[in-house]
């Protein structure tokens, strides 16, 4: 049966992807080796390290404007240290926008570095919207803001200017959407929702930004130690490199950024469209505030859950519960998801309507 | 032709283990979806990641023993910040013996973090050999070593007994060879040499030397957390840990690490019998230190260097240059490469020296 994945990551991936690394591993490039049993300093590693990273800065527009991407390991959590330690001066200040569980995150370690203001939350209504008309310290180093929220299903539309660097971690929509990413210093994200496998996490650096805090930072934490080593600092996560290059690959053959927009927004329409017109079911997040990658949301009647779970499961789709913090369903659309999944799942809550 | 990878790593795994990984990315355990696409925190994968901790400690004779494995990612070098994170006390005092480039880079992150006494180094003689016969400080707060040094080609055969505890890189040896692992209180290995390709750590530690440092560690460095987690603080690498598990799988059905450990011995035997014999080569390390895992040697006349080059790559053997400082050959011999590969490689040594 045709299989309709919503994971929340990792996700899905366009089908190539698969095909292309599972080839890899028994015979790469045709050398009569695997991907996973070569050198990382071999020819055809280090060539596809190199264009995993100027494809990554090719795709966001930021070719040429002084930028360095890095495909680091240890995740985005690896990054809520590295960001502070690398931009957050001895006795600084950092600015941090609390939008969900992982913008949580990022402030606790943040906050053992250092004075970290929180200048708006929305943790009181459980995360439900984007905080909007907060002030932003002048004096702070850096402002950093997460622009998707996975659990909650809201989306940042709008990013404010500021003369500080500003840090996002897009780990749930990059590449997703149309942004002016030259507005951001650093771009981070765990590879496994638009980009590859887990295993990975692309850091894009705006390098003049660094250096700047006299901090000492230990090797494997320092930005300025990556970029000198080109990604290869130590041994790199060579298959999450090599498959997240290939989703790279896939993206750019499709159009790039705003050709995934198109189909991103026809699915969103789609499902928040039925959400809307459905009178069984009502959106979890804010309206103004829709992910156009995670949509959120809830039976009105909670005795139809368990009907509704056999139809769909019985559709062949898969991770559609909502996380325990908000209950209900989520459908997680990331980019290698298909409008025909969506549309599958929307037949579904009109079904359900039919029945009940 | 059949190829005989020599690679230092990464490596060289078992067939089965490229078979069976490149059949999960197209089908994981025949769910219809790939192995990529499912969410870390599903039944299938967290059966993966229980039975990759569990089994890490069966073959190291360490079950019921105190000792928890954790699969983390970022490298053994993110272990060199790691190690002094959580078992450096404030104003405390580390003690670490230096065998080569690798113990160097941890001695470097060490001394971030506090005094770090270097109770031996054989630096001064290119690390040739290991250092014997050294006194570790009483007052440390832990002792550091590397069990095999991968660009030398030399090994400990004995550690020290010591009253604190004793951190371990096993990165290039792990479950090559019968040691007492209890002596330990972390080992922790780069996964892409014995246990599967690149992308993931083994860290084994024992629970209670855990809590003592009084130090603020961020919570991705805070091996207690990821503990407490089960392996599973952030998304883990998905892919290198399941091939981490097939390859485990396959070294226990081989027989463990007693089994695979005659295997090494022979084929070391093979190539060092070698060396020594044929008039042409001569070891890079002392001898009584020689590595089971890497062997170094060196032509006596760099004359007959282009000679031997294409015979052994005509013989589709590949990966054989030694390290830039060392030079000359390295003959990695990690646990998958069958004795038949060494054989191939002894025969042409064989011949160079009856065509010169």
């Amino acid at each position: 049966m045709k299989k309709h994945n919503y994971s929340a990551g990792p996700c899905i991936l366009p089908q190539e992807v698969f095909d292309k690394s599972a080839q890899a591993i028994l015979n790469f490039n045709d050398s009569g080796l695997s991907l996973l049993e070569i050198s990382h300093r071999s020819k055809d590693f280090v060539a596809v390290m190199d264009e995993a990273r100027s494809l990554a800065l090719e795709l966001l527009g930021l070719e040429g404007k002084g930028y360095q991407a890095l495909f680091l390991s240890g995740g985005a959590s690896l990054e809520f240290l590295m960001v502070p330690y690398n931009l957050m001066k001895e006795n600084g200040k950092a600015a941090y926008l609390d939008t969900g569980t992982w913008a949580s995150g990022a402030i606790k370690e943040a906050k053992l570095f250092g004075e970290t203001v929180v200048v708006a939350s929305s943790k009181e209504q459980n995360y439900n919207h984007i905080p909007k008309g907060y002030t932003v310290p002048t004096d702070a180093d850096y402002f950093h803001c997460t622009s998707n929220n996975t659990i909650f299903g809201t989306q940042m539309k709008d990013f404010p200017s500021l003369e500080m660097p500003i840090v996002c971690d897009m780990s749930s929509d990059i590449f997703s959407r149309v942004i002016d990413f030259s507005k951001f210093d650093i771009i981070y994200a765990g590879a496994q929702k638009n980009m590859g496998p887990a295993g990975t996490t692309l850091v894009v650096i705006k390098e003049e930004i660094l250096g700047k805090t006299a901090r000492v930072i230990p090797s494997m934490l320092d930005y300025a130690k990556h970029i000198k080593a080109e990604s290869m600092y130590n041994t790199p996560p060579v298959f999450p490199v090599y498959a997240s290059l290939l989703t790279l690959q896939w993206l750019k053959n499709l159009g790039g950024i705003a050709a995934i927009e198109k189909i991103n927004n026809a699915k969103a329409a789609l499902i928040y469209a039925e959400i809307d017109r459905n009178p069984l079911f009502k959106g979890a997040s804010a309206i103004e505030d829709r992910s156009i990658m995670n949509a959120t949301f809830l039976l009105n009647d909670e005795a139809h859950a368990a009907t509704f779970d056999a139809l769909w499961k019985a559709a062949g789709i898969s991770g559609l519960p909502g996380h325990r913090s908000v209950g209900g369903y989520r459908a997680s659309m990331y980019n290698a998801l298909p409008l025909e999944s969506v549309q599958v799942l929307v037949d579904i809550m009109k079904e359900l309507e039919s029945k009940v």
